[in-house]
């Protein structure tokens, strides 16, 4: 539901009865109680749907700390965790230094678990030996991709996002579905007829490139690694040099994961009205800094602003360039999210319960939690098609 | 854009931006103003899109006054426009009595023309002969199927819906888009891998059905010609017999026109959390009146409501029944909106300067229209693709 | 099953098992041989499964006599249809004046009934009035376009090809798909990532791009009806100037029931090596004459041509430009044809039995005949998800 | 181009023309002649493309013999080449030992490089050490997991199948589309309306699940990997239970690499008239031992047998339950199959030249050779979009 229709308890409650996946491994584990002892600190959006994560991370015997992320923050769900004995930080508005000042009162609390979205929180470990920190997980690729680029930290790290699960059923299923949703909920447009581009052809971007062929658009790619240009290409998309679709597209979406994907000088060269938006985790792909030099802004809307550059040519930025989905919408649908943070919750016990056993540094999900976790969603799904089966169970 | 995005002003002001096909066709009969003289009465969904037609038919000389249809104004616009000098009457919380005297005060003013939503302002039409009504448009099938059956009025009625391009634009691509998103934004969820029911396979369910398809639910059809049935069926829905269909469902969609297509004793036999939800144009085809005498309602947000049956059972409606994409969200895309205001202000036009020699009763769009109008629309949506052609001006 | 693939009793005895509602409506009539006394003239392709139209018309008391259209002729299946009593004409090699006896002959019979296929027969009638002919059926819209131009017969004349079941599964689904199947096995080549130009988005056109878009191309439209453009663009089609869609394509298919929709003068503007196929009703959508006088041919297989320009430049034709998914394939898949060839009965029984109570000329199939096919073919279809109602009987 | 439809001569002629790929990087390596002094060892399906790999072979300096894989070899393609001066054994007819003496009589002329389609050659070496031989190429996955299973050999293979490249173009478009043209060639059906059942969701799977749903079919899933399963499901296709599936498809399309997928016991459960087919490498996936010993055999035609069980139940068996693509058509279209020719020949001379550098045992392509020809693709099929990149030239 949307941060527009309803209390925050309202969207928490909705949210809860749509999360059957989680509800089911929390009620399984309730009496075990496998977190006992363990004080986790977690960075992540702070939303209906992870507050129902956090409530079950406290039901299983954990303690927990959390901040938001950076800008995404929704002030009235951190109010209602709070108000009912969680401790969450963060606000929407909070500006870099308060943010960072977030960050270290989680890690202040010396936590034995980190979960993290984007590495934020790792990224201000210093003294990782002196700490009780046995291991974490990170949500990201880009946080992995920082984490296996910095030193190491010595300690085993799930990496969420290198699940097939994720990628499949988050990235290009859910972040798909829902960047198209949240562009026609922010511009009350039909992309059906129009010319779009989108940067980038991860999973997030073939999602994305799926979602608005299926509704009516001739999609081109911009994309760097020629394998999976040709993937696009023999899939229906338009694989472009990229001055040909800077100067074709009417709507561009990046999902690169890269800085400056959309430099001034390539807006300058876009068809007057171009319509500009950024599905990658960081609002750094279209170059907002040249924008901002170049343009007179004006606000249209509280999700869209008009850039005019001094020869009157003008074009459009959704959500200011953040995360199309979650800054102009409600993020990404509650089932991928239903499982994404089951997955979370049995990584983090997986590594509460066996970190001596995993090896140290970022690693991928083991399979045997994708294969229960498949399985539970399954059947959950579609329980007339396909029970759980034996062996499903997450033992405690 | 969403109502919750922005003040009156600003929508309309987007709006008016995305409405280049009405912008066009307004300026270049801006001189000519070919209302003059004309009063017009009009009963449509007061939104933003709906806004920019009525400022169009004020600047090319007409003298305009409004009412909502039922249960859908928004009042924030209403007041925009009556602050900007239009006459425009009713709110979304009027009753009956209400919403039928605000007809009969827009029939009071004596409108040479009716451009009518469901044939709401011709069905009070008493004494027409008496009246200097001439003729006009009606929007929707629904209204014109009311006109026929009704007593003859012996004036030419226009039948928008009737036209091709509306068929195609805004009842397949407008609706069926706007219903998933709708339905993904009140809902937060996704329908991959879901049982989605759609009852009814004309033109708007089989946007939706294709929209849901897309998005990867298997979706049934209930649909009762066998005709239209095998359409759907050699495109990939499983056309179902009724109780197979309605005990298979977790979502329904209604898109048939027709009264009580989802009777509370069908609801009763769904699954668990079936989540029910109408797209059709008036809110009779989900069984309300025997839902709240059978069950106990909650809100869970302002768009979804559960019902609880005394046996525990227990599922949830989204946007009261309403039509969803009207109720629960911003409407149909503007693309289409802008083509079909169009058609609206061009049919509206010809009746005025044509009415003698058009035939009396509910008619089709002339074909004339709707290819000067295909042509407009090729040109705006794919500048680079086609120029407009010689010969497809609206001449005054 | 290709025609490579069988003899001619073995094409015909699977074709056969494979045509379960003309069979079963066969049956039902077996007793009562509405036929009885009827002589009926037909002239359309002659392939395994209008053989078992042949014999079903036989078992039913008719007394037929057959002519093959021109070019399409499967010469073994008139040598075994001849051989089980049938009385068929003409061979796929027949020339112009052999075709004109041909069908000359079967007017010869003084037929009660004709079954054309391209108003073949209908064109060659002069003296309708002396003849006991008392009405018709007519297979293709160009037929009855042909028909609708001549001066009127002055008996009525089903057109088979304006039933909508015949647009949706014949048109739309079988030639879409089997023009797409018919590429892959003459070629051997995919469409994906590649170019394709469809000319004329009619039903067929709307199949064939339809066809090749879901295998991973990127379709461009050619279209003369601005409305009919305007959809094919909000589906995902490029509608495009025919300049540039000529400079673009790789592979090429006509679809329009026009003469001469790729001349020579656009076929020399062609990339090098664009493939090129007509599947419309007749062969004369490519230039054929003008390519034979600018160009050098050569055979690359039975049903590739390769023409080269005297500058080098150089392209191919599939299946001699002649319909593609008859002469370069097995023709439209069986399913629509038993469903087309059940129609075809139905329709002949009602002009036999009711003709006077039909209006004269060229008509669409009655809407009753529809709905009672309808149902057979989706109880056929998909006998779990929907038995036949009563009331679907053909009585005889 | 099917093997009907030209001769031997001709199908190259043709399949030469559409492998511009392989093609232009043996025009540049010609002169070169990197293959100078190697012998190679081939065991691969023989047909037209194939061929064109053989000669591109013998022009860069290899000395080459080749056998056919079991079953598929087309007897007037190895005619064309041994007259052509290649060195080409078997038959289609071959029976097992004389398919086993012609791997062996490959084998006994010692080559240096082994190309291998199946691990059919690798599994008949005994004594590696003994011979020259310094690695090779093995084509397909099922190939790969024999020779990962088997005693290492001690020389780097580089396992085509494994290439992304060859998964997107090969497995998933090309065998997806292929199986699905040829299902509609042999049998003359379209799935459109009718419940098929795809077993395996492997990329071959994904592929046929999807050119299936295109064409209007709903699919069912049968797939033991539950992470597979749940991305077969949230893409619209059905994972059903076992004897579910079972009791519901109209046709069944094996995709597994598994042994005895479809048993003689599920098949007895199938609703009459089913139609099976396999799409997996070796025909071993529908129980046709079982069939044979349960019931009786009757030929409809070439490529469809129809099994009866005493109680009179039966179904059809498509090409012999051989991989349908080959047996019942022309294989894979020539794109994938001219990228993976070339991908076999970029490999070939990885191994020649730089053995020694790579490790020994079955492994991945170098993600070098992927890039480069991934590039050299696109530019190919669309180059118009995308000119080669520098640096995309496999250097001799």
């Amino acid at each position: 539901m949307s941060e527009s229709t309803g209390s925050a308890a309202e969207r928490i409650e909705w949210t809860t009865h749509c999360m059957p996946v989680l509800a089911s491994v929390t009620d399984e584990l309730r009496d075990a109680k496998p977190f006992s002892g363990a004080r986790i600190g977690i960075c992540l959006h702070v939303e209906p749907k992870t507050a129902v994560l956090l409530s079950s991370l406290k039901d299983l015997g954990a303690e927990v700390v959390t901040t938001g992320n950076f800008g995404t923050t929704q002030d009235d769900v951190v109010a209602e965790l709070n108000a009912r004995g969680h401790r969450v930080l963060g606000s929407r508005t909070d500006n870099a230094a308060t943010h960072l000042q977030n960050k270290r009162q989680v890690l202040a609390t010396q936590p034995h678990l980190l979960l993290d979205n984007g590495a934020e929180l790792y990224s201000e470990l210093e003294h990782a030996a002196d700490s009780p920190l046995i291991g974490g997980t990170e949500e990201t690729t880009s946080g992995a991709d920082r984490l296996r680029a910095a030193p190491p930290l010595g300690i085993p790290i799930l990496v969420i996002n290198d699940s097939p699960l994720k990628r499949i059923f988050e990235n290009e299923i859910g972040v798909g579905q829902s960047v198209l949703s949240t562009f026609q909920r922010v511009t009350n447009s039909t992309p059906a007829g129009k010319e779009v581009v989108v940067a980038g052809y991860g999973w997030c971007g073939r999602g994305i490139a799926s979602a608005f062929r299926a509704a009516g658009a001739r999609v081109s790619i911009l994309e760097v690694d020629p394998v999976t240009a040709f993937d696009a290409a023999v899939h229906g998309s338009a694989v472009r040099a990229r001055e040909d679709a800077i100067a074709l597209g009417q709507i561009f979406i990046t999902a690169t994961g890269d800085r400056n994907v959309l430099p001034v000088e390539a807006i300058a060269q876009m068809r007057p009205g171009a319509l500009l938006a950024n599905a990658g985790h960081f609002g750094v792909e279209i170059d907002l800094v040249g924008l901002t030099n170049a343009t007179r802004q004006s606000v249209v809307s509280p999700s869209i602003e008009r850039f005019t550059f001094p020869t009157g040519h003008s074009g459009f930025v959704l959500a200011g360039g953040e995360m199309l989905n979650l800054a102009g919408g409600a993020g990404n649908p509650i089932e991928p999210m239903d499982m994404g943070l089951t997955l979370q919750l049995l990584c983090l016990k997986e590594v509460w319960q066996n970190s001596s056993q995993l090896a140290s540094g970022a690693q991928p999900v083991p399979e045997s939690i994708n294969r229960v976790l498949a399985e539970r969603m399954l059947a959950e799904m579609a329980p007339h098609l396909r029970a759980p089966r034996e062996g499903s169970e997450p033992h405690s």
